[in-house]
């Protein structure tokens, strides 16, 4: 509409997740007339993030360091290890603010259609760091999939034959949540896992 | 959370409008778990925009060329000139599809409190552009505000001693507009503006 470098522009905010062509003509317009300092201290961050971030070291969440903040923080629970399919997830359970254990990160799922098999989910990183010694207890929060399910069946495995104990987060009917709205596999899931009272 | 970097990036998302923690939160580990290509390209196209974008020489909407598209297409009717606050406006009124005349971009409204006087506008630009002949319409087409009516009636008023005709775009109730959802002042317009029929 206006000229080439806006037409980019606005196309090239829609790589954000959630951006429509709308949004993204809305954003284009906003930054360059009114906070053009902003959109040089996002080019700046987005660019500096791509070239330097990469993988903790032991939990292979996102960082630029060798150990992320929370792998390096000595009041964390080194002998908890809390499997996570993505960093999202580690966020979210940081939120919620009561896990004091550490993390590992798989990037995905196993997923043979897809070709990702267990290298590709630093499962042999994670026996090391089993095999090791020191992990009390290994923690599955991968998703409540078929893949999620699968990739934990897997990782349980294997964690059970090196001696270490494994759990698996609760799923079931959310905190809150009304019977009448939950989906049916969820409610089924919450019957056949009933605990006795 | 992971790191500096990472932070900043979330940050300097927020620049963004529209996009609070949460979604700078999501943008930031989307683009950096699936779409660095994305990201990079986002990068330099803010990079190239902020450096690179300026103001048409003849209607001060956004552009890197020394006339935008609009004032360089011959097909445009150069004789009707809409005056608009910003370039969405201009977005709005192109997709809309029925103008086929050009522009004029004042970014913004007269705000004595502000500071924003008529050369802050281009209002001296714009009076050497009615001065040079040629144009046969000036439509107004600046916000229904208090500060948009003082803008317009500011121009009509330079733009008749020029000799120059003025039209001012109609408002009232949106078309497809429900009346029992449109606000007071739209209504008393509505009504106080009515033609017969
Ligand atoms: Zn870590
Ligand atoms: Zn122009």
């Amino acid at each position: 509409m206006f000229s080439p470098l806006i037409d980019e522009l606005m196309s090239a905010l829609r790589a954000l997740p959630g951006v429509g062509p709308k949004s993204a003509q809305r954003m284009a317009l906003h930054l360059l007339e009114r906070d053009r300092e902003g959109a040089s201290r996002l080019a700046t961050a987005l660019a500096t993030a791509v070239e330097g971030v990469g993988e903790c070291d032991r939990c292979r969440t996102l960082t630029e360091q060798t150990l992320c903040s929370i792998c390096a923080n000595k009041r964390r629970n080194q002998a908890l290890l809390c499997v996570v399919e993505t960093p999202a997830d580690v966020l979210a359970i940081e939120q919620a603010g009561t896990y004091q254990g550490t993390y590992f990160v798989l990037h995905g799922h196993l997923s043979p259609i897809d070709g990702i098999g267990p290298q590709d989910l630093g499962l042999d990183q994670l026996h090391s760091l089993l095999a090791a010694g020191g992990i009390e207890e290994v923690i599955l929060a991968t998703n409540p999939t078929i893949e999620g399910e699968a990739t934990a069946h897997y990782i349980s495995e294997r964690a059970k034959k090196l001696d270490v104990p494994v759990s698996r987060i609760a799923h079931g009917v959310p905190l809150g949540g009304e019977l009448e709205y939950i989906d049916g596999g969820t409610l089924a899931h919450a019957f056949s896992s009933r605990q006795r009272v």
